[in-house]
């Protein structure tokens, strides 16, 4: 029944069916939504033999435990994912919704209000639940979605999305809403970011290298999501087991993810004291520590932190130690090398807070509080399409009004200029 | 006293000196708007003097009398520009404002706060007004700015933009805060769009082959501006003088700007009786006119519109016109050749409006008025950047708040997840 289409074709299709989308309404979404995750539901067995043949070829490949945990399904994740898309399903429709409206003196009534941006592209890698969030966030938001994951969990990604396309179709969602794009060569991705005619956005969910590929080729505008390199400093007034419990948990709770500290920044007049102090506890956590010149003048028994530790996103259980004149220094070193996610401070004195938040460049900037907040789910936007970590259209952590733009409407009776 | 720095120089100065207008306060950006203002009255001798050797290169190279009389300055044009940076001043500071705030269950405040966008590049062509009214809202929104102008004003955008820097300067503002590149080659545009490093978001004002340059070209996030090809779509039911008063304002008022339209779509059911009816009303205002075969059928005497025609930016008293089917139709062509920008529907059928302006596709969707009112101070906001038509970050007419982004403060007691 279904051919394979070329990479143009698919993208066409895509921008017809966002057309269509605009005018859906929320009940029509949300019930398509149901649809699908029922359809997940129905063809478990079906996901699951397709997902063992990716376990398979990763086995073979030698993935990394790591990998092939994240490639995994099982009914119960296959449950998370069902529930993923019910959730969304639950979630206030942003669009319509009206962002301004004014009387002109000339009579004119112009309104601004939420519409859907399109045609969005996804290029992610291993997760294969990222292939029903995404599309359940993109039908939620009247987007018509083209998802392009990794070779890893190719034939996962097919059945799910196949499943997804024809459930959302048969739920009166139109054709070509939901399309999975199943060459997995980098000549598909170069294809696909030059697409400007009918895509809209191009969100790259992944590692560093994806990023930085599909920022330096694409023409179409892009989203970039998730690098990571947070700090934590530690003002001489900082409460000393506040400090602690929020750099471990920063640390070690999940160090793979982006909200991950990979620097600790340490006030040097409270530094022989800290550094002794904080060092136990991340050792008790089997974190292996790279200290600058100063913390092992204070505390000999690490590793060097080279200028290379200072720019770089561990992703594991490492972390990086550097003393600083002041808290002037600690900002001067963030906006460096960080790369505008997360970062925190941790202090009692009120101006410190101040001026920490205000200079620190980034999307989420804390006091007191661990990095690892920030997060779609934890802010309370009941969904998640990734981390920007960039300035324009949408910064931190992205939901559903982060898939929307807008238009005017603008009603008169004749008037002219 | 000045050197010559690099691209690369100026623009890392730029991100220094947008470190340090984040902290500054309204009053003094609104201190350094009027001192800007003075400076430019106070040595509008020099300018004039610098201006005219651009005019006298511009005759020398034969530009058209329409690009000379942009380029002009005198001294009601200086007093404009001045005006300009004064209500600047005056308008109302985005950075600070709040855009949300919440107390999470775990007792985290969690804030949104606009902020500087950091640093902004504009590439512009011919007419120098734009130096000041650029340099004047970055300030108000606490960007550095780097400009780059056309060759043609090179004299007057240098010394104006001298002026401008050193009386920030004195007023306060960083070092590096209004820079200009004084190359005119091609180089420095390419050098400009990849200094991701320094530079937050380019901003290209003018014709579409620059436009289209810097979109293929870019590292940096861009924000297109300007391109136009806007319809207007006469529905079977339109009050036919109407229609006419607002189709001869948004072709003939000022035809060399971006909303004004360049395709006029008629019912078929009224075309008959409409075409003649416009067509008069047109010839009258020496607009030339090309028309589609079945337009060309009930009035024959005009040129025929080629597949051209209906994806060209005329910038000049040139209308095409075609019947359409119905109101799907119009829909139809306005979404595959149209720019997103601005369009306009003429009816008195409540679904007709309605349908229009869900399904079309653009940042400005007018009923029963004049596509000319899309500009930023027609739309109340006191200033205009540009015209956005893209989706990502701001469309339609840009004011302050499209040169700012936003960042989370999240301030805590020692949270951890």
């Amino acid at each position: 029944m279904e051919k394979t289409l070329s990479l143009n074709d698919q993208a066409k299709a895509a921008r017809l069916a966002a057309n269509e989308l605009i005018g859906l309404s929320t009940l029509e979404k949300n019930k398509a939504l149901q649809e699908m995750a029922d359809a997940l539901e129905h063809r478990q067995k079906l996901i699951l033999s397709e997902n063992k043949i990716d376990l398979a070829n990763g086995r073979n490949k030698n993935l990394s435990s790591a990998m092939l945990d994240r490639l995994m399904l099982n009914e119960e994740r296959i449950h998370q994912i069902t529930n993923g898309l019910r959730q969304i399903a639950a979630l206030p429709d942003p669009i319509g919704s009206g962002l301004m409206e004014m009387k002109r003196p000339n009579g004119l009534d112009i309104r601004a209000v939420r519409v859907p941006l399109g045609v969005i592209g996804i290029i992610y890698e291993a997760r294969p639940n990222v292939t029903a969030d995404v599309a359940g966030l993109c039908i939620k938001s009247g987007n018509a979605v083209l998802l392009r994951g990794g070779s890893e969990a190719i034939n996962t990604n097919k059945i799910i999305s196949s499943i997804l396309a024809t459930a959302a179709s048969s739920a009166g969602m139109p054709e070509g809403a939901i399309q999975f794009i199943e060459s997995t060569d980098r000549g598909a991705i170069t294809e696909l970011l030059h697409l400007r005619k009918y895509i809209d956005v191009i969100i790259p969910r992944g590692g560093s290298s994806l990023i930085k590929y599909v920022v330096e080729n694409s023409t179409v505008p892009v989203i970039e999501t998730g690098a990571g390199i947070c700090h934590a400093f530690v003002d001489k007034s900082a409460d000393k087991e506040m400090a602690a419990d929020i750099i471990v948990n920063a640390k070690t709770s999940r160090p793979a993810v982006c909200n991950t500290i990979e620097t600790l920044l340490v006030h040097q007049d409270i530094a022989k004291d800290f550094i002794p102090f904080i060092v136990a506890k991340l050792a008790a956590c089997n974190v292996e520590l790279r200290g600058c010149e100063r913390t092992r003048a204070i505390y000999p028994d690490m590793a060097e932190a080279t200028e290379d530790d200072w720019s770089t996103e561990y992703h594991d259980l490492i972390l990086s130690i550097k003393v600083v004149d002041d808290i002037n220094a600690a900002i001067k070193h963030i906006n460096t090398y960080g790369t505008k996610h997360s970062e925190v401070i941790i202090t009692n004195e009120y101006t410190s807070a101040q001026l920490f938040q205000q200079k620190i460049d980034a999307s989420a900037v804390y006091v007191n509080a661990s990095t690892r907040f920030t997060d779609g789910f934890e802010f309370g936007f009941g969904a998640e399409i990734g981390i920007s970590t960039q300035k324009l259209h949408a910064r931190g952590p992205m939901g559903l009004n982060a898939l929307t733009t807008m238009k005017y409407l603008i009603n008169g009776n004749g008037q002219v200029r």
